[in-house]
């Protein structure tokens, strides 16, 4: 009889969501013998060996709503950074663990691979159909400030710190992030936000974080100020970041993230001069990525040693 | 009555090209009193006082052709990286220094920016009129080899690097250089070329790099790579890699010079798939950046000592 924790195995690790079957292969090369997977692609009743599951591994939008099918639950590890169905859930008796450390990256790509496409004019230059050599203005001198420099944030500023002439952070209480010159803490939001070129909202949603990014925030920016959001939605005022577009103190916003996903096809923000629509693609879960972690993870688990990117439910992250 | 190297300066500083306002303007807050400029906006007869200048400043296809009416000219100061019209032209009894260390930040910029807009998908998302969140394939799989790595190069590579699985280098001799996870020599292109998902082009115009990416050396990429030239024309053969392009051997080809510049309006490349035309506009020179190269040099110049971006003639760059 195997261990697991410092009881047996029989309750199976659930494996949920439309990632499960990648996720059991990814996981296959490098799972312990003795540890028996159960599958839930889609959603359905859970069989009675399924709901003494110990570990669950999924998407807290499928795994919240069968928190109170799995009395037996300790351990469950989030496909994705943002953890809110758990946090609004009043079940406070389990590890939760969010998806870490696979999203700078992608999120660098997207952040920088963004403003260098609206700076240097890639979108026009791709449909030019004459010679057009006026120059691109470029981001060496632009002040790029991050709101939200927690494990995703951080890499973004350390991987774009080169490009421009200052970034700046915006965390809880200021305290300094490798890659940005200078933090500000929530109660200096506007003092972060004052003189910035591109503002990059990559926000956990909390109360805190809610309408963060409002009218007053944006007036702070400097004329013609990029904002994205690529956190949660929560964070940004959108009617008033939809006038300050319209009126030109805004040159563009790149959202990834809406109140409401998806978006319906009727919608006139898919054709609003300036906005751009990114379908939540911002730092999708690698599968490989999230494997490797719940691997680590499970490691961990067994030998009782403390989980990596452990939420802490008060905070909310 | 000021000196000027070791002699007076009664023969003006020679400041030419359409940018010669913007250039006086900007190393007027720095330039010495004692010097005196003469500028130079359009083709004209030069004055008799012109004609004895000592020092120029200016494009190589405005300059060039000049030489000959310079008979006291001892250095010229190019406003481009770029100086064929210079090495094309006999005359070699004057010191030449190229602009250096201002476009590397720039084709950082150019070279990411299209990398990252076709990777993620920026120009779909941009167009985009509803939902589509498939994921985006990123690049921190992805091997980029930047063919000339000189001061702009080794930016290019130091600044790309953290996005890439790895970066490599062509230069001479395939010395190391930093930012490249290896270096591979002129002789060794095939080599260097084999497995790229990403080819940048960044070379001076010599005999050496014409055709070098020709079609075999395309077909060492790997298959639905991207190739971008910001460097010289010469150093692609764009029959080679249009056919590649329509063959789907490569996914992309991002083209910012061509043989002959401006392309015109009704030329079929500009509508042709896959192919992007940016206009000569990767890496412009900065005013401000080259009137800080030309006082820095217009000291050295002074004191006797060893120019910066000096010019070999005999290797072209």
């Amino acid at each position: 009889m195997a261990t697991l924790g410092s009881g047996p195995v029989t309750p199976p690790v659930l494996v949920v969501g439309p990632r499960a079957a990648a996720l059991e292969t990814a996981l296959a090369e490098a799972m312990p013998s003795d540890v028996h997977l159960s599958r839930i692609d889609t959603v359905r009743p859970l069989t009675p060996s399924e709901q003494d599951a110990e570990i669950a591994l999924g998407p807290p939008d499928q795994l919240a709503p069968m928190l109170s099918q799995l009395p037996r639950l300790r351990w469950v590890q989030s496909t994705w950074a943002g953890v809110t169905p758990f946090i609004d859930h009043p079940r406070r008796d389990y590890q939760l663990t969010a998806a870490k450390g696979m999203f700078g990256a992608a999120m660098s790509e997207y952040v920088l691979g963004w403003v260098l496409a609206l700076e240097r004019s890639i979108l026009r230059h791709a449909t030019a159909r004459h010679w057009d050599d006026r120059p691109d203005r470029g981001v060496g001198d632009k002040r790029l400030g991050i709101a939200g420099v927690g494990s995703i944030g951080r890499e973004v500023a350390l991987r774009c710190a080169p490009f421009f002439d200052e970034v700046v952070g915006l965390n809880s209480d200021g305290h300094p992030v490798e890659g940005c010159r200078r933090c500000y803490g929530m109660d200096q939001r506007f003092e972060f936000a004052r003189g910035l070129d591109v503002l990059a909202l990559l926000l956990p949603q909390t109360e805190q974080t809610t309408r963060l990014a409002d009218d007053r925030l944006l007036d702070a920016l400097n004329p013609g100020a990029i904002v994205m959001n690529a956190g949660r939605a929560n964070a940004l005022d959108l009617p008033a970041a939809l006038q300050h577009l319209e009126s030109g103190g805004l040159s563009a916003l790149v959202l990834d993230v809406l109140a409401e996903e998806p978006l319906e096809e009727g919608s006139e923000l898919w054709s609003l001069p300036g906005l751009y629509l990114t379908s939540h693609t911002a730092a999708p879960t690698e599968t490989h990525a999230i494997a490797r972690q719940f691997l680590d993870n499970l490691g961990r688990y067994r030998r009782g040693e403390p989980l990596h990117g452990l939420v802490d439910f008060t905070r909310g992250y």
